[in-house]
């Protein structure tokens, strides 16, 4: 495909256009009945699929990530398109209540009141670098705004520029080809025509997956606007692993297995790494680990610029006192073999500002404690985070309780005797959490839950049926779950 | 009450003190069953009614509302505080979902994914001047924070400090005499103290009803934290009632006396009054109304600081080219009369930077309009809103329809034949907007929904049930509604 060999970035005329047509379709398409939009999704899934060994070859160019993990990505891709085809049959997300007209409510008669979600409009939405797939074009955050009724702006990410021109190509042609109107899916390019387009009083929704500095720039624009917008930030998280001295004495072993082939899954360009592992001191987790992992093979990280980026905080980290280096990886070559510092949990509570930063890839930093009150003190003095694991066992390990407790203060996710990587996509997922691990605790950017970011409410007082949508009309049209005089289900 | 007499700004210390206080409850708050936390509630509804005669009397003397008017604000917010403790013993809002462990679950085998809403902790609440009661120091902010399990510090108006420290008073008291822990509620003075309150790290979450100015002054501060905070304002609306040639030839007396009681209900001084009527051009609008409201006795403003606020938005606006004033009212002297003003649509599009702003007091502006795609057209380029209202006929009015449908997308609220002040405490309310509005348009202030703002949600992967939180727990010891394994209702 040389048409697609170079991607430049998008004009600011072609971001106008792109634009004016995500505004114009803005209205069509919020307005699809439920059928219709479920089917632009899964017309999506479908196409994708159908592209598969192209799309593949294309990622895999771009991210040097091997085929079988990138089909395994598309799969989850097009899971996710058609399981949120299903929320949008089904209806709940809409959350249709009525209140009849009630003259003896307190302490006012009450009007006939009925209230639905209904789409916020054009969503801007930055891919991730690091899942190609599923946080990229057709990812998480497009597929819950398509299914909420916005159009899409994609920014793409430089990691995969091919990919991403051909993966919006497909998913721009699948829409109109069901039905969705023209404008309902566009993809931009450079840095600066994504700043453009976040201050663009045309975009009414953000969403982002990437880094703390990157996310953060762009979540001071949005909020800085004449008219702030909500921006859905997901920026990261160092996903700290705590292992009580009960689970250390029986399970040292499968433990350390786990924690190896966690932190360097995906090369540990995962934003649910864990990069820290809290363990007893003195019980040996340090070199078994290192043994284990010095017998990974390398991996080519996603690009030079996160390869980059990676030997830098990397170099800071090593660096501080107080930290060791008990396996010393290649991360100067290009293929890059994981590393393991140590230090213990004074040092991390002295030095918290250099070592609780995230080290985006194959490293992990291992912390000994001796005092289990300073261990669940350091767990509630965290930064917000993704997810936090607890290994402890279930009887006898006060501990691990109070860990659970502590770290559903600071966590979206708390893990039990398992690791933060991999985040199943279904109803209870959450995948959020505290500043900064994102910058909207109240939201999951993994899961059904994840439409919500697209939506807001709007109540009708005293409309005559026929005015109304169809979600709140007396006679239920749509069949759809509603909550009426205040009993859910009806 | 001699002690009352003066209220001082809050000192560094003491909000210091306040807020350690409030960080100390948090967790013992949070973690209050629901029937302890709904009689917490219930026992601060039940110290407001036992205080009545002196905290209308307090409220009479600082607000210039008639008592009348106070008693049934305070019945307002006691019965805003009793649903709350029945929103709090449904569990409903704690959207428990459950999702077991399914290895055939695609696209990768799920573990055991249990999700609940957990409170954000210490919020600090703005309360608004005009509403001295629900939406003050026990408010619906408040109200709606403490159901969600988040200690309250609460920043008093400056409109009427008296009642707010005596008010706070009882709350703490009824708080703490019903089971929760000291430090649940504290009230601050002074705009220095709620500046620094607000970029405070221990303040999680933010609540603000009152003016754009002040709003957005407090959203750029809670935005630009080192760690960003969810800040919900509400910042006023115009609330633009629109009549259609076909409503105007039958009902125009009724709209007429509809429009008067409605923009100077309270003097005008509520976030929904009417300030903007499109009439059809010629159809006596203007005479009539100003008829009417010429017969209004005045009424003194809520305090000085507003009433010099109202004179100068008034002359702002009776200044602009094309602004008639039909009805000069009496806006320097102590008791206020209505003031009507009146211009043309053309005049509207082409100043709309001057004309559409609130003005915040008993006056109006009255607009004629002789085409109806001109009249839908300036309705979808309002700014975000609270409320919009539609007078029409159900049937052979499609300018009618044609409003309602393009008012649902840039307000809260659409109002059919009726008027936007009012608003009912119900489970469909809905009280917020797009920007101006609010500056969070997926949420309300007002209504059962208005708990979300005060919660996030946190997941347990394969926690051992008696580490789990009762919500979560198998056996569903608490008996609230669930969604299980994708089926709500459970």
């Amino acid at each position: 495909m040389p048409e697609l060999a170079t991607i430049e970035d998008t004009s600011p005329g072609a971001l106008d256009a792109l634009l004016a047509a995500a505004v114009a379709a803005s209205d069509p398409y919020g307005a699809l009945g439920a059928p219709e939009r479920a089917r632009c999704l899964e017309a999506v899934a479908a196409s994708l699929e159908a592209a598969e060994a192209e799309l593949v070859e294309l990622a895999g160019e771009e991210t040097h990530l091997s085929h079988e993990r990138l089909s395994g990505e598309l799969r989850r891709t097009t899971f996710q398109l058609r399981l949120f085809a299903e929320v949008v049959r089904r209806g709940e997300y809409l959350e249709a209540t009525i209140d009849h007209a009630d003259p003896s409510w307190p302490p006012a008669p009450r009007p006939d009141l009925r209230r639905v979600l209904v789409p916020l409009g054009p969503a801007l939405v930055f891919a991730a670098s690091n899942f190609p797939f599923a946080f990229s074009v057709a990812g998480g955050d497009t597929a819950s705004a398509l299914a909420a009724g916005c159009p899409v702006i994609l920014k793409a990410s430089p990691g995969h520029p091919r990919l991403s021109a051909r993966t919006g190509q497909l998913v721009a042609e699948a829409l109109e080809a069901a039905g969705a109107p023209a404008g309902t899916f566009g993809v931009i390019f450079g840095q600066e025509a994504g700043a453009a387009a976040i201050v663009d009083a045309r975009v009414r929704v953000a969403a982002f997956t990437g880094s703390l500095a990157g996310g953060r720039a762009l979540f001071d624009l949005a909020t800085s606007r004449a008219d702030p917008i909500p921006f859905y930030g997901e920026l990261g998280s160092l996903n700290p692993v705590f292992v009580t001295a009960a689970a250390a004495r029986r399970r040292r072993d499968e433990i350390v297995r786990g924690f190896v082939s966690s932190f360097t899954l995906g090369a540990g360009q995962f934003c649910t790494k864990p990069g820290l592992l809290f363990v007893p001191a003195g019980a040996g987790f340090e070199a078994a680990a290192a043994e284990l992992a010095s017998g990974q093979a390398g991996a080519e990280l996603l690009n030079d610029r996160l390869a980059e980026g990676y030997r830098r905080s990397l170099e800071a980290l090593a660096r501080r006192p107080g930290v060791d280096v008990v396996l010393a990886g290649s991360p100067d070559e290009r293929r890059v073999t994981p590393t393991l510092l140590a230090t213990d949990l004074a040092n991390v509570v002295r030095d918290a500002e250099h070592l609780l930063v995230e080290c985006f890839g194959p490293a992990a930093l291992i912390v000994a404690h001796d005092d289990d009150d300073a261990l669940v003190e350091v767990a509630s003095r965290l930064p917000g985070q993704l997810s936090a694991a607890v290994h402890g066992e279930e009887t006898g390990d006060p501990t691990a309780a109070r860990l659970v407790a502590m770290l559903a203060k600071v966590a979206g996710r708390v893990v039990w005797n398992g690791w933060p990587t991999g985040v199943a996509v279904t109803w209870a997922t959450h995948h959020g959490g505290p500043y900064p691990a994102t910058t909207s605790p109240s939201h999951t950017s993994v899961g059904t839950a994840a439409i919500e970011r697209f939506l807001r409410p709007v109540a009708f007082q005293d409309v005559p049926d026929a005015l109304l949508p169809p979600a709140l009309q007396e006679a239920n049209p749509l069949g759809i779950p509603r909550r009426v005089d205040g009993v859910a289900g009806r």
